[in-house]
């Protein structure tokens, strides 16, 4: 579908206008502005008002910007040896997330009599979480320096890098190919290898290049240098077998800490403000609505398979989040951290109908399961972690609270 | 042509990249960084490297948003009162300015033996200023403020809606529609009444707007606002039949002085940095320079007609500078400012080839002189303006300088 200029315009406007406005009731209920912005994407989506269409080229791109950038102000915020000092209960939260979901749909699928084909995909549908969400509504909440918020984090990266080799699988398996050992060690290897190499070449190259720039006249060129960075690293690592956003998040991570790090959060921060609404509406705009009336009695099965995956959703996420049961930490925060499938899930499920492996329903299902649990974590964190009254544990930097925030 | 997400990311690294370099050299050498970054266009653009098809939809929207991004920057730094005190001889510069360029080009053509059709739009092409380019030049030489600075925008606004006009006689004729005076008149009336409508308006709307924001709690929330004014009204102007930067140049004008101005002007400069560097290696991407090869026989008339429309192109334009004779102002810089005819010569000739008007022979001539003069018009500004040594007349407000010197 091609857009004309005007008619550009007048998408971001409606999507900025929208999202601002629903985002600020969404506040002014105690709710954190990201659920609103997704409302207002399922408002302006196409199946209520029509007027934003996700899978438009320019739009999708944009929002992929969106999702890059949050990704990197995220890394920019995190300081890697605490992830790496909790890189181990990440890993079990993170493993035990994907295990425990997959069996779980897949087991409910097979009980209802459903094709293996459908169930593999419903069961990778639950695996995956949607970092962007969660990392949002922990920004929101001034949290994103706590135990909780830094294992969340940590299994989110690591679950996108299981996605990965999952989403392989899945569309060898649409595709009827063989899923070979090797085939998922290669992806493996290369998901995991890309972070790491690139977090240790970086951390000798990054500072290299940042001291080139220190007598740059251009105002802005810290910021778009650090722009291109993270770009550059979503390009690599794609290009590399990885994800975008393992690019990005590594990126932020290699400056996180320098002397750069807080003009350049301060300068990101302007273009987060244009791009990542457009990603959270996008997503809100890619759910149909009319699969969830009720009184259609058309929609009585998709609702029923639908209620299952939420169910197995939801106990799944929550449950890995107690599987590192020796640290001090609040593991229902973890859990619920963990429950939003977001966009991820619906790229399953995407990939399963364009494949011909889901009918028109069991998509529908999946997308109730995806919508669900992206609209339930923000309230129940909210719940779960009300704004600190006392300081955060470690000093707080600007920058990505101001999102949400103001003094 | 398609853009997947990854080979998008790439596109804006090395867009970026070769603007943020070749703007960094253009600087050390004492040049303007917009010349650097059309030069950084050209080299990755279609006829040198090909990496950047600036026709491309999303490159080409976002090399929008930087057009009106920009117009918007610098209508938020215009004194209305003072462009509406500049507005007779603003007014007579954009006139002869479009009447002499058009008359010396059609004669030329006529000269050359072309048909009139040929000669209409090789006239059209001549008469639109490219606002972008002298007005980031302006600012980057710190001389926005100066009497000859707000001459020459006003002017270039007042071309841009005869360029409209023009614009819609040349569509009629290709089409082989008659150009009837009432249609001519309708789009005077609509080009300059938005603006004027847009302004009574305005005044009245936009302070009672951000009193109602007064209380929001979003960071950002003011810039965004902003930029939804300049895209919204931008929108309007188009749909009302005036032009994108007609629109954004209002809303830009409407919060120019306002309380709020300095907030908006320092977010929106971070967006101008990531957008901005698109539109000028757009414009740049979109030269052709095989055709100016000289030892290619086939190039021999393209050369010639260029060359004569070049001459026609900056003696036009120089002597309309010189057309409010009686004003205290440096007739030459203003003259001077007025010749690039950057994307806006480029769209007329594009209208030209598609209709079938042009040989491709005459639409690289078009093109050559669209590219001269838009590289000639910097260095030599530069060179007429040396960066002030004592401080300008007016205090003048921090933003759009900032997109390139830094103190």
């Amino acid at each position: 579908m091609d857009l004309d200029v005007p008619s550009f315009f007048g998408v971001l406007v409606i999507v900025f206008a929208a999202a601002k406005l629903l985002g600020a009731i969404a506040q002014r209920l105690g709710q954190p502005a990201v659920l609103g912005e997704l409302i207002a994407g399922v408002l302006v989506g196409k199946s209520v008002l029509g007027m934003v269409h996700p899978e438009q080229e320019t739009f999708h791109l944009l929002a992929e910007i969106g999702v890059v950038i949050l990704i990197f102000e995220i890394g920019l915020e995190t300081d890697l040896r605490r992830l790496i000092r909790l890189g181990g209960p990440a890993a079990l939260v993170a493993i035990v997330g994907v295990v425990l979901p997959f069996a779980m749909g897949y087991g409910v699928c097979l009980g209802l009599g459903l094709d293996q084909g459908v169930c593999v995909v419903a069961g990778a549908s639950l695996t995956a979480t949607s970092i962007g969400i969660t990392a949002r509504v922990l920004a929101d909440l001034g949290r994103l320096q706590e135990v909780e918020s830094q294992i969340i984090l940590g299994a989110a990266v690591l679950d996108d890098i299981l996605g990965l080799i999952i989403l392989a699988v899945v569309e060898g398996l649409a595709a009827g190919e063989p899923v070979t050992l090797v085939g998922v060690v290669t992806i493996t290897t290369l998901a995991f290898g890309f972070l790491i190499a690139a977090l240790l070449i970086g951390r000798w190259l990054v500072p290299a290049l940042f001291r080139l720039l220190r007598n740059a006249r251009m105002a802005g060129t810290m910021t778009m240098v650090a722009v291109m960075l993270a770009f550059g690293m979503a390009w690599l690592a794609n290009s590399a077998g990885s994800a975008l956003i393992i690019g990005s998040f590594a990126a932020g991570l290699l400056l996180s800490g320098t002397e750069h790090a807080e003009e350049v959060e301060r300068g990101v921060a302007h273009l987060g403000h244009f791009f990542v609404p457009l990603f959270f509406v996008g997503v809100g705009a890619a759910v149909d609505v009319r699969a969830l009336n009720p009184f259609d009695p058309a929609n009585r099965s998709t609702l029923l398979l639908g209620g299952l995956l939420i169910v197995v959703a939801v106990l799944g996420k929550f449950l890995a989040g107690y599987a590192p049961f020796w640290i001090r930490a609040r593991k229902n925060v973890i859990g619920i951290g963990m429950i939003p499938r977001g966009e991820v899930g619906l790229i399953f499920a995407q990939k399963g109908l364009t494949a011909k492996q889901l009918t028109a329903g069991q998509f529908s299902a999946i997308t109730v399961m995806v919508m669900v649990t992206t609209f339930l974590a923000p309230p129940l964190l909210k719940w779960l972690l009300p704004p600190p009254s006392t300081p955060s544990r470690v000093p707080k930097p600007e920058g990505i609270e101001d999102l949400v925030t103001e003094a």
